[in-house]
């Protein structure tokens, strides 16, 4: 096993890391920037080297400066956490040179899930279901016809060089194709002087369900169940939780054999996350692989009783797995706690947070990295924690998560707190009734004034 | 289901009800008295109500009072936590001439156990073991030759006038019982004016060991396993698990039978804790039954995932229960995070907490009414709050209580986490080698000077 791990991050995936390896007995170097030097990562590790200025290319993501802080410590091994360096496959491949274990999938394996058209084919050719679409730009009116008749409708066409849904259209069925097609064409040459369109299959109330993984270095893979990650405002998820309520026995089955085929089919190393759409009729599409811990890995610890960093650690030491499956037992969900102002379409709001209380209790679990009188500042995420609330039922979830929610007090930067408040009492969340598209239509009510 | 539940008590007991009342969505009352008036309990309740000056007897204490709070807020149901008037019968009767559900046993349930020798022939009479011992004072040595003989050896003899270990002997075999009995005598005699003495089976290397169990208003009884608390600094637990490191599978449900047993000779309703010793041959003897929640309730919710001040109010509100027992799943342990000096005999230590951080991450719970700025009062316990870890395994458990205890930043006052990380450290503490007498010969380590 390790000795020592630099954690190669900040806030609160930093703590979490370090407070794993306190557990396994592993000493911890954490590495900060000129504006971290009063975070708890910080305080908590066994040892901590400032890397550099506040800006992330002078620290976070500064390769060389990393490397030197993990040689002048003697640290055998690096935890990258999330964002960052952490599918940065010239960083892995750095760490290799070096001879320090990086914590995560091999180079090789970063680089194929990375890029998102190698990632498809990989992903067609081991047999897992993708979007389908057209391989090139469509040429004839004739030839679109066919295809969509093959794929089935309903269909979505799309302008090659488009954005902003010009170009766009739906066809529900074959007497609207001729006039979508034409009307596609024509929108993309008058909005992008190109009028080249191309064709997939149009995912309907699209839910973001992903299937947690993990695969050791002998071969063997096996997945934990879902997380459903619908609930997004512009793709940032805000809420997630386990088991999804959409989901099914047999749909997890196929999900969960759908992933391990996708990471068996590039013999991944390491945690990792499948993230699929999946329509109202529960056909589900690859839509990319996450060869790193997610934020949201909170929610599947909780579920299925594991702890995923100490799995991180004991696959990158060369421990393997058993190739069991997990099934959900119980419900987690998971808030979180951004410093951004809800009310003002969720703008940062960096500043000092002169007084935290964080909510405790039966259900409930906070990971975070912030104390009264720590600053949120303005170089890095707005994240202040993550709430996570547990139960036998998603009722209960919800109901712990609404109680632990209200006992919160931050002062100082406005939260994302009434926001969670507001979409708890939700009757369309509380019936598990949501897509990707939930959030469009959320109409944040304002507190009363007191 | 009840509309409003006022909380006869304070401190992190009130906080924990108030919690689950929400979840429910139940509105909760807060009495507290003049030195508790900034405390969470009073500021997360949805009413409180002031009832008297700081001693017990004028507030927690005060039955009038808080009747009187009761009905001016109109409550429907008080729940009196653990200590105060938890087990006073009287108070029970009180709210039922009242017409206010007092949630926890009838009070003939409450007399019934609270009395220790009736409660010890209920126990008899419904087959339950306890400790044998002669019935009266011992008459003549050839009396306590043949009571012995029967009763088998140790056997221990007690002074009835009896204290700090004066006129008590152990005896291991026969031919030692003719000069235990002589000096035993003039030991009392010379020490009470009384040389009455009597006999009782010596338990050996004794645990403490309880079992959980619930009763519902039908007469349908279940039990929720064991806890082990046989880390007690004079007969004041300090650490409790579940489940015991020393108990069996089969043991365990010897003793949950026999803990149904007892809940059922009395028709038990509610959640109560029927407390075993249980000696180095697993024998298990009948001490007594708790007929409340206990401070210790929560390691028992988190390997069985029950919400138990839950179930109290639905067994209250007459909802039936299914009868089912309840295994452990994983291991969870608590520690007691309290104002005391443990290099100072566990001399309470009262004053203001000037910085308060709690630990957080999987596996870790707290509950706790404190925060930065709050105030320890002499006046009554001196609790900061409950940890508890929760893991796989017990190992996991401590490593993971280690880990918690080093990120608490309590200042301001003294407290019993450096006892904490060194029991967790404990060779014989990791090996599950301890009995009630272990903390006799701990030997703490005063900490390194800086």
């Amino acid at each position: 096993m390790f000795k020592k791990i630099l954690i190669a991050n900040r806030g609160e995936i930093a703590l979490r890391v370090i407070r794993t390896c306190r557990e396994m007995g592993i000493r911890t170097v954490a590495v900060y920037s000129t504006a971290d030097k009063d975070s708890l990562h910080v305080k908590f590790a066994d040892e901590a080297v400032c890397i550099g200025k506040p800006q992330s290319s002078d620290s976070y993501l500064n390769i060389p400066r990393i490397i030197a802080a993990a040689e002048i410590t003697n640290a055998d091994a690096i935890h990258p956490g999330y964002g960052f360096l952490a599918e940065n496959a010239n960083f892995a491949e750095i760490c290799q040179q070096n001879g320090i274990k990086f914590i995560g999938p091999t180079p090789e394996q970063i680089r194929k899930m990375g890029d998102k058209m190698t990632a498809k084919e990989t992903m067609i050719a081991a047999g897992v279901p993708v979007i389908p679409g057209s391989k090139a730009l469509l040429e004839s009116l004739e030839q679109t016809i066919e295809m969509a008749n093959d794929m089935g409708y309903p269909i979505i066409l799309k302008a090659t060089a488009g954005g902003g849904g010009k170009g766009m259209r739906v066809v529900w069925a074959e007497e609207e194709i001729e006039k979508a097609y034409n009307t596609a064409k024509a929108e993309a040459l008058a909005s992008f002087k190109n009028d080249g369109i191309y064709m997939e299959k149009f995912v309907e109330e699209p839910r973001h369900i992903e299937i947690q993984v993990a695969g050791d270095q002998y071969g063997t893979v096996c997945h934990m169940s879902e997380r459903d990650c619908s609930i997004q405002r512009r793709h940032q998820k805000l809420v997630e939780e386990s088991p999804s309520p959409f989901i099914t026995p047999d749909l997890r089955k196929q999900m969960g054999e759908a992933a391990k085929k996708a990471a068996a089919a590039i013999n991944y190393e390491g945690v990792g996350t499948i993230e699929f759409l999946v329509d109202k009729h529960r056909n589900f599409y690859f839509m990319e692989m996450n060869t790193r811990i997610q934020v949201e890995h909170c929610v599947t610890e909780e579920v299925i009783n594991f702890d995923l960093i100490k799995e991180q650690i004991k696959i990158a030491a060369g421990i393997a797995i058993s190739g069991q499956d997990y099934e959900p037992v119980g419900h987690a969900i998971e808030c979180r706690i951004n410093a951004e102002d809800p009310y003002n379409d969720f703008r940062p709001s960096p500043g000092k947070i002169t007084i935290l209380h964080q909510p405790g209790g039966h259900g409930v679990r906070v990971d975070s990295h912030a104390y009264s009188g720590y600053t949120i500042t303005p170089y890095y995420d707005s994240m202040i924690g993550k709430l996570i609330t547990i139960a036998r039922t998603r009722e209960e979830a919800i109901d712990t998560m609404y109680r632990a929610l209200s006992e919160y007090v931050v002062e100082g930067v406005k939260t994302t707190i009434p926001f969670h408040l507001q979409l708890m009492k939700d009757e369309k969340f509380i019936n598990g009734d949501f897509n990707t598209k939930f959030l469009e239509t959320f109409d944040l009510q304002e507190p009363a004034k007191k």
